[in-house]
């Protein structure tokens, strides 16, 4: 036989566009009685979920949104959110989630670079939306209001509400769905410390896949229910949106990310799963105690976008939390690797193994190729948990390219891999470390200092609650470690020497750092310390 | 903007085929020290079983196999089979596993029809591939022969050993993989009960989300321990070939399907999943004390092919293992619908909870449309769990047709969707349940009576070890209920009436069988009842 044959070919029964939508639909028909979304009072069964995405999907017609059209949200993770996620790809539409802590300035940017010819606006957000709108003039989009049940006393933008903007829809639209599965269904603007935000973008075949991936690694199942600690506007919530949907779990929403709230929902709704930046799992590792709730299960947590320090894992642990590591960027809708927990590490020394869970992992089965290679040479490193190198990954979730800017997209795409501009090591058994970002490694007269390792140790310091380490200029030594620390409440009698003498004992002497400065560390909105604003302020210290 | 640009095109680093070959080059890089294959006390860890698979498809290409070309195989559950799932698809080639039981007619109808350019060739099987070879003549493929550890003694086919033959390529042969993903991956003949068999055409991309939905669906990991007791060559093990090493978890082979065997390999292995028609399920019910063994954990069970009797289920559970009950035919890549236990069924009543479980339930996250329809008008059934219609399908996991015959794949795939040929009632909560093959239904005094309804009842009298119930021809009524029974060993003493008593105080009148005859009952090469066989034992009656 050969590979061409007629009656072998593509019809419409064997060959459907892969497509999340799908995932919707599947759950309406199939546990169309089980809960699909809980936000405060609120509850929608799948089948009420799928019917008001569906009236979303023909309001947004109505509204004149066409096939190829960005439909803008700034929200948080609210329900609105979610039905986004499903109705503008049900016509064909990209969704461009906003992250909701930028400036007026920014936001302007993405709505028209995106070309956004609808935007759906939370009210909470009035203060940097109605200049972003004013700025942009004629060229504004359509808005739409989302008067949430928290959103009460905020000024509307002027338009339609978003309950009587989709009850004008009919819950039995027959949507076109997906044409192509490599048709556009989100964009996503990276938060780039630097310059414009770049526009990742998304495919249907890539977020069903990466969606599947993410249920897969995660074991998102049918009694799964889901808490929205991640920003849905994050690589549309690291593809949950769409996991937590395939898996006919439930979505738990949650407007804001609070200690008291989250213990609350966890006990509350018994809470399987959730994801969060490190950040957010320090933030309930140092949550006041009132705040704190004994956790009714074993809750997963997923966590990546910034390395967890080993030490946030074993507390994490110790309070019952169940912590999984991933790693992955904007460009490859959020989650690539996961360090996936081997049975043989039961038997290993606490710490050895939270250290082993530190690490970024293997590839999910939707990555085709996970490499670390020399950023200059392209060669890979070797396997041996030494030599540092860049992420290069290939497969079936990596963006489609950055919108209207082929240049950035060649560049990221050279030689057949994504380079993601973040230094590794490559252990033996095939899983990655990461060291850093290329631009915050240190290097102290000649050496390179990982930030990583050094902030790993300041971690465990007893009194230390957040810690970065950034580069000093230093005439002698090229650059000086440094390090910024915010304390512990009860923590005001640390001084710089105790840290310095801290890290004596701990690190390598040219590791440790000269400097040390305390107090709140800036953050981006996505959680991440912003370590440009500390080399800033390291180069600018007396 | 617009879905086509350039700057968002496909590339190397963002598209990629879906092939499985994917998961062992994947599965050997980061899981490359774990234990891929367990064959007696033979290990391969998935580092060397990519080795050996790779050494397969280079020597495949050296005895002249190109892309197109098929490549047969007639085996038992030993790694060779395992291997060839990978080595053929890296090599374009088309895998046709062929069934061990088969004749050797239809052994010679199956090489002849796929064109196979080589067999691999098991030992055991001599009687019957020998005698196929000789009768195609000149046209005979190359064949390699299996010699594996259990099949010393036996003559050879007189071409190379398969040890011989994979040492002979190269275990870091650079293949040229998978150029498109609706490329033909495997060829399988449906063991139809008349006329010759269909060859249904499998894909790779429909052989990796197959993978991935199996994976998903009957939570295989990269701890499980997956013990071979489903033939390879039915579906390519319904898909599970691919899925364990999706995985990364341990395939353990299994020559033969015995209950001792098979207690055994889960004792030693720590089985944790395994599928197997019902008729494997109610051998091991039924085994003899002295072959039974303690589970050493709660092994899991994927049951299908044919619907299993509630009580089946139930006595397996009480056995220690967890029942998954999926449903599927050879054109779905095996399942398509599986019995997702919901929380909620933990508060019925135990007969009630094995009742819900012997349905087929709703479609795994491959299957874009699940539906049970009039077989006439195409009209949707009503979903009230009583009107009887037939089973259709579309989505990821259809097969891309029936090789050389357009007729029968226009026929299977009218109006888009998959024609089962299965009846079912569709339930409120979406779930199906199976009533019959359509050819199997009873239509006595003009009152359907489903088959499978009173198999249920009889597999529920203590003394029954299988039973099938058939039409019988009559003048009167046109067609009356006739049960063939086989007892368990120590129940010489149950007589027809008694049978019929029983009976009548579990069913409706209408239903009671007429006749019992009891014995073996006659089964297919997968292990399905004959029901043809009974029905011309039926009509011959006196």
């Amino acid at each position: 036989m050969t590979q061409e044959r007629p009656e072998l070919r593509k019809r419409p029964a064997n060959f459907v566009p892969l497509s999340p939508v799908s995932f919707i639909a599947r759950a309406a028909d199939f546990f169309g009685e089980r809960a699909a979304v809980i936000h405060g009072n609120r509850r929608f069964t799948y089948k009420e979920f799928y019917a008001r995405t569906r009236r979303l999907a023909h309001a947004l017609t109505k509204a004149g949104i066409k096939r190829g059209d960005t439909v803008a949200i700034l929200a948080p993770n609210v329900p609105a959110m979610l039905e986004a996620h499903y109705a503008a790809p049900m016509i064909g539409a990209i969704l461009n989630p906003i992250n909701i802590r930028l400036d007026a300035a920014l936001i302007a940017f993405c709505l028209e670079h995106g070309e956004a010819k609808l935007l759906l606006a939370d009210r909470e957000f009035h203060a940097t939306i109605m200049p972003a709108l004013e700025k942009m003039g004629a060229r504004r989009p359509i808005v739409v209001d989302i008067a949430d049940m928290e959103t009460e006393g905020a000024p509307s933008f002027g338009g339609v509400e978003y309950e009587s903007f989709i009850a004008s829809g009919d819950p039995e639209f027959a949507y076109p769905g997906c044409e192509d599965e490599w048709d556009s269904i989100c964009l996503l603007y990276t938060s780039g410390t630097t310059g414009n935000p770049k526009g990742a973008v998304y495919s249907h075949r890539g977020a069903y896949l990466g969606a599947i991936a993410n249920a897969l690694t995660f074991k998102v199942d049918h009694d799964s229910r889901y808490l929205w600690t991640l920003p849905m506007f994050h690589c549309s919530g690291w593809t949950y949106t769409w996991a937590v949907t395939a898996a006919a779990g439930t979505h738990v929403c949650l407007r804001r990310v609070e200690p008291q709230r989250i213990f609350a929902a966890i006990a509350e709704h018994r809470v399987t799963h959730m994801c969060g930046a490190p950040i957010v799992l320090n933030m309930l590792v140092h949550a006041p105690t009132e705040a704190k709730r004994p956790l009714p299960l074993r809750t997963k947590v997923a966590t990546g976008g910034a390395a967890p320090p080993a030490i946030i894992i074993e507390r994490m642990e110790a309070m019952g939390f169940e912590v999984l590591h991933l790693y992955g960027t904007t460009e490859s809708y959020g989650p690539s690797t996961y360090c996936a927990p081997l049975p043989e590490w039961q038997e290993l020394p606490v710490s050895e193994r939270y250290q082993r869970m530190a690490r970024q992992g293997v590839p999910n089965p939707m990555i085709e190729r996970l490499a670390v290679i020399d950023p200059e040479t392209g060669v890979l490193v070797p396997r041996d948990g030494a030599s540092i190198g860049e992420i290069a990954l290939s497969g079936h979730i990596l963006m489609k390219g950055y919108l209207k800017n082929e240049a950035a997209t060649d560049a990221v795409f050279a030689d057949g891999l994504y380079h993601s501009g973040d230094l590794a090591v490559w252990h033996a058994d095939g899983s990655i470390e990461v060291k850093d970002r290329s631009k915050d490694i240190i290097i102290s007269g000649g050496e390179n200092i990982s930030s990583l390792e050094v902030e790993e140790t300041l971690y465990r310091h007893p009194l230390v609650m957040e810690a970065a380490f950034v580069a000093r200029p230093d005439d002698k030594w090229g650059e000086t470690p440094c390090a910024f620390v915010t304390l512990k409440a009860d923590a005001s009698e640390v001084s710089a020497e105790d840290i310095i003498g801290f890290c004596r004992e701990n690190m390598a002497r040219y590791k440790v750092p000269k400097t040390v400065v305390f107090g709140p560390l800036p953050k981006t909105s996505t959680g991440k310390i912003q370590k440009f604003v500390l080399r800033d302020q390291a180069k600018a210290l007396k």
